[in-house]
């Protein structure tokens, strides 16, 4: 289905990094839910570059809904959002067109398109894309939220420095969804901030790993083999540009564990069913075990850097010396987590509607 | 779509742990691939259990192909094989029906099947079902092979102890396509099984990481969001019963490292665009880029196991103590190797023929 | 995707008519539906050739549940059938196997698979295939009648001859039910019957028109666009061997009324929304309106006859003559209509568990 | 999948009749393809209403191609088309909100969003949502062009009155596409529209049947089960409004047929296997057999009349009276065959890119 996931909820995406907009449509949603300016327009913002540790591109993310709103709540009919580009500047790009930026799709690109693709700034590659899906993850959102579903990631890694694990999920959500750099320990927010400024300085970039936890799913969701929770959620993760790994729980942090560690034993906790520890995060054989869905994710450090590279003219076919200028990242990742939770929260909704019906995500039981 | 996965080439797969019989359909596989049914043999035996790291339940996977090959090649239209339970002791499992296992499926099928799901031996959870991949993706693997694509898959890590890496990805390949026990290294391999002897013995168990590489893969395969090369191997390989964790290249194991290492400076090499280095595994912006394609996967330690475990009774709704008796594997992970060789290749046979057309795969180009 | 059908209740179809077995995969079924042995065989019969009109090949469709039930009823996850072939006689057919016989798909397959197709009695593209359909089907239907939801087919035209229309739906679908001969009328039955026999002594066969009605289908089901229950019904019922044409409601039959006459008014019914008349088959917008959903299908005559016919031999490339020997229907449309309740049945089962959750159409609500 | 449809290449469909816009998103062309801006505008202008026979509300269609064009060529990744509403009168709607239009989806939609459905103008369910579908679909049919693959739609029948059957089929469908007013024999035509003209007049609608060939498809192409040509096809035709009901090649036509009269002999013509006749519309087994693709498409009567209709209103659940202003067309089938070749192009782009792979529909092949 390529740039469509989803099977009661589905999202697709569309537009290029300098072409006339970026945007999402999203199918299946339920009728009612109500669509929140505002919130938006705080998750964009969350997305959108800032300070030095960014890129220098300053885009206004002033999206228009197109369809699927009436009188400020979901119709349950497509809701297609558009953001238009503004800020583009083509003319960085071309001279470099067929020089491949190591650990960019430059070259892959020419392999499926042919040279049709549209090239400028990575075209329908760019991390640009994203705005569309943290926008139409806003309103998954709040949609969960109002199920008492919540979503929340931090960067628990970065340059070395490691952020404090999750404590109490529910207050650690909340204040991460306030948070602009999301690190829940401030010695270690400041530490990493000033890495990615040093590497910055360096004309170098940086990555790290971020942990996503979501609480209040209810138990018995997802499909034993090939939907499973897992499965579901690592595709649409996947599909986030520089996402190169993820695992559930504790998978390869606990690589040398014995079972006997590694099981969560269950334990009738408030009248409820409930894994004392949570090393499979949440699920077992595919299917939610109403503990916190928790998983974690490594960000690969972003592949534009100002440091001299050798690389290769694909249309030549022959060695080149590349050094990208333009306007670029030094990190993404404090960009990248409110990616995480948007696509997170689209998949979610997708599963939950597929488990309980089309009306499930309304505001109200129907 | 739940038990189905694939676009062009499509798996489905049925079966319980001690129903009738496990097995899988392959939709849109070419027409004219030869069915080699010794090399479906071998394969089910690289499964199979064997020795004392391994379940005493012993299927002969008597598989019967009951569609979908005729003169002994692939028709093109979809191919049924039925491999029958015949090993069943399915007394072992009613008495602690309810007696939710830790780190397994139980619980949770219950929330999901509402008590009408087959408890026994973990029902359609149960690794039994990965038999009938296993049979499929033999199929795969001949088709894949015949068009130079080849799949490896070694014990990269088990209880602390690393296999070598990967080094002549051809030649070791090779070696592992006859290996039992998929260690690159005597040494290591020696120390892995006794490690899973001394587990079995003290009645816990053992997983690890795999490590799989493939080689031959066309540049130009994969989609640049939803259905990024990762995003599919990753949806398929997080299906297979234990695996928590999926990275491409070298993910979670560089994650303090800068773009100026990470990236994949290209050059030309006997006249080709070749990454110099392969950290992204292969894949830039989710589509192939002519180096082999390379990924890991941790595998949590087997569910089962003989310690005497908390746990709830799940129908009574009161906490509870369980020992699990019946048979059961101290280790999975050597025995999972084939399965993850068999979904790669599944899902490469998709996206190939999804690239290139269905009679892409065929022995001849049509 | 192929062999596969539906998003929340799917389902796959294998086997060839002189293989070793036809069956099918259900996925998505809602758990505790009860599985009704009885009806199935009585489901299997309707659709089994008998006396003069039919082909003389007599299969037993001793069929094999082989994973999705037990203890009586539906686990939930996928439900295999197994029919094995019994009877066949695969020497019929090898003479002519080049000789394409008009108006069935050999010509076609050949193109589509390149001779590598299972060619003995039209090999995948049997009618015999159906056999699968209709045990899968029956399940569907027992599942969908407890919700209230009943669905009859009738023959209401062959070689000319009319059945009554339907008049009370719920006691003409009771009757057709135990019908084998699926004629209201009991002299329109006479005649179309002795019409079939005639057709048979000629060397010839014929077609007609089915016409299908399903009652207490809730208001509020299908999508607007590409999902509409037209849609939905139509690909399926396309899929059934000799279906040609496909109209909902009058379409067709009332194709120079105006506006005023074909709009269904509105009236308050038994305290209900009711359409007064029904020349939209219950649908809007391609939304159930709580109205039947009425529609017929156009059969072609069965394209299996004993006269000569001209043809050409596709691998010769060269103009031919063809007798058709072998066991033939002259008619295959008071077959067909099981098949069609079938479907129909797998359909809805799959729209209203998109729309209202897996759990639908499980017995109790859950 | 809902608003989406197609497998290699898909379409999505957003907008409500009185929102900002509507449009559509196409993902999975081929690269390459140019993008004729001068025949999208035709294509357009075909859709819109002209003259006394159709609404009075005129849309400029003055659209965007928001992505996936780059340089006068498609570049491969989502193509997405806005077109403005700009004619909007909302305040003609909001009186008889609840008031159910017979033969429209008021009720249905209302059965399914609940209420929340934007219901001005028939909202999502409004034809002016073909106009995304014709601009998607003018891509398409261009592509199939320089394939060879050319499709034409004609009015073959409309108030009793019948145009001539297809002559020369490529002469026809070249001056089709030339033909605002699609009736091949002109005093037909001027029969037609004169119908058409005196059904405004008494402020009733009339329907009737459009007749489509595409000639130059390959033979070997469609899926013997659940994806026949003749499922995918309908299945999108479908979702077409007014559409009720479709028949392949002479299905209903020939109701009383007998087989040796339906059947289609073939013959060596040109060098090539040439069905002699084309009852069987081009498709045999459900796979395209090189003869030409023939289907009629039942139109219903416009449901928005002037006269006064019985109904109910569905909040209050008592009858009413319904008298519709606002601005309606007596007659959509001359708007709709244009609609009608685009979603038939845009459905066999989809199954031949399935067939042949991703770069088939380019311009040159790759």
């Amino acid at each position: 289905m390529k740039n469509t996931f989803g099977n009661s909820v589905a999202v697709t995406i569309y537009g290029e990094s300098h072409g006339e907009a970026v945007g999402v449509v999203l199918d299946g949603l339920a009728p009612g839910i109500p669509v929140d300016k505002a919130f938006i327009d705080a998750q964009l913002t969350l997305r959108r570059p800032a300070g030095k540790i960014s890129t220098a591109r300053q885009e206004q993310d002033d999206y228009h809904i197109v369809s699927g709103v009436f009188e400020g709540k979901t119709t349950g009919t497509p809701l297609c959002i558009m953001i238009p580009n503004t800020q583009t500047r083509s003319k960085d790009y071309s001279a470099t067109r067929a020089l491949a930026r190591p650990g960019h799709a430059d070259y892959t690109a020419y392999c499926k398109y042919h040279g049709f693709e549209d090239y400028r700034g990575g075209g329908h590659f760019s991390g640009r894309i994203t705005a569309g899906l943290v926008a139409g993850g806003a309103i998954a959102l709040t949609a969960l939220r109002q199920k008492g579903i919540c979503i929340g990631t931090h960067i628990a890694r970065c340059g070395g420095i490691c952020d404090r694990p999750f404590g109490n999920l529910k207050e650690d959500i909340a204040v991460l969804s306030q948070m602009p750099f999301a690190v829940l320990d401030q010695t270690a927010a400041d530490s990493m901030y000033a890495k990615m400024e040093a590497v910055a300085e360096e004309g170098d970039s940086i990555g790290g790993m971020l942990e996503t936890a979501v609480i209040g799913m209810p138990a018995g969701v997802g499909e034993p083999w090939f939907d499973t929770l897992e499965s579901m959620l690592s595709h649409a993760l996947f599909g986030i540009p520089a996402v190169k790994g993820v695992q559930f729980g504790d998978a390869f942090d606990l690589i040398d564990a014995k079972g006997s560690a590694y099981n969560d034993p269950f334990r009738m906790t408030d009248g409820k069913v409930t894994p004392v520890t949570n090393h499979n995060g949440g699920i077992n054989g595919g299917i939610s075990n109403g503990a916190p869905i928790t998983f974690r994710c490594a960000v690969k450090p972003t592949p534009s850097i100002y440091k001299e590279q050798e690389t290769v003219d694909f249309m030549k076919q022959e060695n080149a010396v590349l050094q990208i200028h333009g306007r670029h990242d030094p990190a993404i990742i404090h960009r990248a987590r409110v990616v995480v939770d948007s696509v997170t929260a689209l998949v979610l909704c997708d599963v939950l509607a597929t488990r309980y019906g089309t009306d499930w995500l309304a505001v109200k039981e129907v």
